[in-house]
């Protein structure tokens, strides 16, 4: 059975202002809330029977089908949801730069492209994301559900982008896809740097342009052939991510 | 003023059923109705006075942003929606296959997923999607708004996959995606040849399975670093495609 209050509370947990205020946010489904769940411990569960007995954990609220039914967000509910704790806002380390990638997004708007960016991210093994404030919210569900579980295993920071950039000081790469930037598979790919990723419709901003150093482009097919305008931004970012991958395997 | 029998037919076109019936589909939006237009003339439009003339355009239906709402499958509609004559059921020439690329799709299910893989089919110059009977449908309103205007210039062909697979005989490369392929990287790539991706769950389905005589998979990195289990299926799609034109600039 689950009560009013709970139903309540999840329910509130699709709005960004609630997630802050409960310091909550909710996962669905084994596998998103299994590969959370090697690394946090959830604050409450609603699930089936089957659920608990098939993972052997203690039961918290049990409900049946139809219930789940009307606390999920999902089309088809499954077996179970989570809440989980919202990350504490963390200082990212500029130091983690000198040796590794890092995805920054300048106000990547769907949360369907930012659920598919951090799940490939987490393939490339890239660990950190900067998302400028007018980026998605990362932890709604719809985000939380396209990650695939990949929320559990990459963190992600929002922060005033161009004071991140305008912070990180000369002599690291900054990477940009942009439709007049350089051939990627002619480009000097680094092992560590940022590779920024910019907004469906107006793609990278002005103001954080300018802090780009190595302007990218990922050529169509054949160069003469009348073709889409653009790529969409979660295809963009993994072809760009496993080029830089390819070149240091 | 827009009638309420062409509102009722509008709104009756996000049903597949209904686009069979009246042969018709919906899309929307400057850039994708432009795209369309190239190639096929609408057999309605309904559009506001500031599109008609911008583009010089004989007026139909001329609406108000209030009126344009009503109709629209957007969250933010934009100045025109279109009606386009479903394309003619088409026969795929195994001919083509001799020079080109093609990919075939196995269930996929996603509408996003599945505008996404026309938009960057057509950025590679793929221009023929064969996709089993299982896969959404090409002319719901959500898959046309994904493909941002690349459905006008990609063609797709609904038939049984793996008959169609069987017809095409000996000799034919055919590559599939899995999680235990070989390394693309690794993988002699020919310059034609079908490219089959899998549903978003169950992947490729063991009847279409035993056709795939080239194994890939695109490496996660570092090798050995827990990851998500698999990428989306358009990303996955991305990344074999520019590989696979990487190779024969």
């Amino acid at each position: 059975m689950i009560s009013k209050n709970l139903i309540k509370l999840i329910k509130s947990l699709e709005q960004k202002k609630f997630r802050l205020r409960e310091k909550l946010f909710v996962a669905e489904g084994p596998k998103v809330v299994g590969d959370i769940m090697v690394s946090k411990r959830p604050q409450r569960l609603i699930a089936t029977r089957q659920w608990y007995e098939k993972h052997q954990i203690e039961e918290d609220v049990l409900v049946g089908e139809d219930e789940l039914r009307k606390v999920s967000f999902l089309q088809h509910p499954q077996e179970v949801i989570a809440l989980f704790p919202l990350p504490e806002t963390s200082c990212f380390d500029n130091n983690s730069l000198r040796n590794d990638l890092v995805i920054a997004l300048d106000d990547v708007q769907d949360p369907g492209n930012l659920g598919t960016i951090i799940r490939l991210a987490d393939w490339f093994g890239i660990e950190q994301i900067i998302c400028s404030l007018g980026t998605a919210d990362a932890f709604s569900p719809k985000v939380v559900q396209a990650t695939m579980g990949s929320i559990a295993r990459v963190n992600l920071h929002y922060t005033d982008l161009p004071s991140f950039l305008e912070n990180l000081g000369d002599g690291f790469p900054i990477y940009g896809t942009f439709l007049n930037g350089t051939n990627v598979y002619e480009q000097e790919l680094s092992k560590s740097g940022v590779i920024i990723m910019g907004n469906e419709g107006k793609g990278i901003s002005k103001e954080v342009e300018r802090y780009v150093n190595k302007r990218l482009f990922i050529p169509s097919y054949p160069a003469e052939r009348p073709t889409a305008e653009s790529l969409n931004v979660a295809i963009a970012t993994a072809i760009t991510c496993a080029e830089f991958r390819r070149r240091y395997v």
